[in-house]
């Protein structure tokens, strides 16, 4: 057989495993008949089109095996999203290259990149394996059981809000975490992960696939205060109202991000509103990630109107109620120290499994899928680039209980992906026994 | 002997192991030929004054081990900052009780009521041992080498910003992590604990000790991203500017959190500030943590002052800066996860070390010193409350270079308290061999 070149990219914000994938890519293709050199695409399709490679064939194993332990793309990353003639430009440099294969650690938007080169080659006669290797701490694209980045994030998610659960408890009040997940609501549904006792919040968790009034959540979140004396809201960044607004790829659900930038923009002076990116961006998304204003919104929200609610104390007036919000940001994705044991084993195996499969006449997304039986396992399978492509996958409805809470199905499917958190002690058990 | 009972209790925000100092006081008041019931006081002293304690002679060691491991006070804690009647209240308690021992764990306002409570005792001629147990992940104690739950936070800072690092290495960009610590820049110093590789970040340091302009710290960003295309910011939410203000405690630097708000006070209509929590509380504090504004403001400065300046793309119009801001928030001093050992072990001993010194005829706050010699290695002694009340410590002026930057000599003296930081890798490394 003769050999050709391979290519691999990583794509997308990062994620504790992304590298993961890349080392399993690493080592199966060194192993392979079929493949020459291992190029590594600099910053993603940015690098191919400037043909920044580097050759990984005789990385050390021991650099490798750090490199593994590494979040965030070692390769570099990228946001470009290549339309047509920036897909011909890639292919073109493949065929400098003599690439045969290529590799493309990302998302749903890497995937549908991949599935476009690989139309590109099919027309021009060009012999070219095209594999997407998932990667998304959304844990939202379709077909796959789940994504390799996932279980990480969502142990961060899990032990932050675990934490913040004992420091609400210990200093009681109201606190709201905003949690990651533009689309889909599988981030912050993690933060139930670490439930222990009776109270333990989050006490409400909002999703984006379950819109909700301020006049809901100001409900919702009364009810607990009046329960508990105090109240954890998981909150994502994604989170809607039921009202329905058209943009440029049709309607969909107003943002609660949008209302705290309306209710900003409507308090701000003329002309005040330009200075602090209440607009979209060019591809007509908002910024939800790197800012706090969504937080500070639901806060300021909770505090003017349930405020002047509350009991009245000694002097005769209302207890003060004391409310924060934390967005738990980039950390979900890229903290050093947090990895599932399972995540980064999952993670070097559909890297591992893409080269295996690149030895016979395919193409396709590698992912996964549970096995039958009471012990977690799961294989790989191929499924077309255009299944994966684009369109996301939501949270199931089913798993979405009352509109502010998650079910014990969600938590019986992310617990393997998770591993066990860490053991916690309370005196409330004393009560119990 | 004829034995007395200890009232235990914590106070102020959590830390990672501060029911490690709680478990180290039962476990040697149990073994104690001076001590009978170990009284745990709910939430600290509103606990004492409402009589609301846990007997904590039989608690099960099983369950004590997995406090100890729990992150926030597993007794509850209180933000009370008690004068001297609520310190009366407490005293009487005690003698209703026959507490002969007090063991508070907290910071310096902790020190200081114990020093009250303490002191009317003495009035009284009622004999009582009053011992503060260090908890801060401020570090800021005066005396102190260094505090428990400073390893633990600091620890949890320097695996945030390494994360981010790579993050921001991968996709480069701006970026802003707003790090806690009112009024001394120890736990903000502890981002650069991480670095490794050439170029780095934290890029950028600003603490509360070091007073910086808005005009420096944009000339400091712009040079940072001219350099490395990208600039990684950490900044206390204590971090001041040179403008000097009066208010009830006298002379101090303005604070960037009060610029923030004056800043935005500035772009509202008339009216409308009164929404955003921009006025500082009873106490004359300005709420600093728990908000993004800090961050946000921050963020906006940059993208508004250098955005204009960027180099011109192939439409003639200014490369797009992209500025994001993340305020690491509460996972800092709760994350379930992230503790540092040697926090642990000697958070555990000066638990155990303030039931011991109680034997004697002393009172007193139980410090850690560190021991001559290239091992690292403490020993704890007593230092009387009033040196530790009341006043904070400041990060030393030497460790801090050029006003942007955290020395060689802070990094020597953090280390062993952090522990060792998780192995990372970098393709980069292959240039340098």
């Amino acid at each position: 057989m003769t050999k050709r070149n391979a290519v691999v990219g990583q794509s997308g914000g990062p994620t504790a495993v992304i590298n993961q994938s890349l080392v399993g890519v690493i080592e199966e293709a060194r192993k392979s008949a079929h493949i020459g050199d291992i190029l590594g695409a600099r910053h993603g399709v940015r690098g191919i089109v400037k043909n920044d490679f580097i050759r990984l064939n005789d990385v050390p194993d021991e650099l490798l095996e750090r490199i593994a332990m590494t979040p965030a793309a070692a390769l570099g990353s990228t946001r470009d999203k290549p339309d047509q003639e920036y897909c011909r430009r890639i292919f073109e440099s493949f065929q400098k290259n003599n690439v045969g294969y290529f590799f493309y650690i990302g998302g749903n938007d890497s995937a549908d990149t991949a599935r476009i080169v690989n139309e590109l080659a099919r027309q021009a006669g060009y012999e070219l394996r095209v594999f997407h290797i998932p990667k998304t701490i959304d844990n939202d694209l379709r077909v796959h059981d789940h994504c390799p980045g996932y279980g990480s994030a969502a142990r961060y998610v899990a032990c932050a809000i675990m934490g913040d659960n004992l420091d609400n408890r210990s200093l009681p009040g109201i606190k709201v975490d905003v949690i990651m997940g533009r689309n889909a609501g599988w981030l912050t549904a993690a933060s139930v992960l670490g439930r222990k006792y009776e109270g333990d919040g989050p006490h409400l968790v909002y999703v984006p696939e379950s819109p909700v009034t301020p006049d809901r959540l100001l409900a919702d979140v009364d009810a607990v205060y009046r329960k508990y004396g105090r109240c954890l809201i998981a909150a994502s960044e994604g989170m809607c109202t039921p009202k329905k607004v058209m943009d440029k790829r049709g309607e969909r659900y107003q943002l609660w991000a949008e209302l705290a930038a309306e209710d900003m923009a409507a308090r701000l002076k003329p002309g005040e509103d330009k200075n602090l990116d209440l607009e979209p961006d060019d591809h007509g998304n908002r910024q939800l990630s790197g800012s706090g204003m969504l937080g500070d919104f639901i806060a300021g929200l909770i505090k003017r109107e349930l405020g002047p609610k509350q009991p009245l104390d000694d002097k005769g007036k209302p207890r003060k109620l004391r409310v924060r919000a934390d967005t738990f940001g980039y950390p979900q994705r890229s903290f050093v120290g947090c990895m599932s044991k399972v995540d980064a084993k999952e993670a070097r195996l559909v890297g591992q499994m893409a080269v295996r499969y690149s030895a016979d006449n395919v193409d396709g997304s590698v992912a996964m899928r549970r096995l039958p039986g009471k012990r977690y396992r799961i294989e790989t399978f191929l499924t077309p680039l255009e299944t994966v492509a684009r369109d996301t996958r939501d949270l199931p409805a089913e798993w979405i209980v009352n509109g502010n809470d998650i079910s014990q199905a969600f938590i019986d499917y992310a617990r393997p992906l998770v591993g066990p958190l860490p053991e916690i002690g309370s005196f409330d058990e004393l009560k119990q026994a």
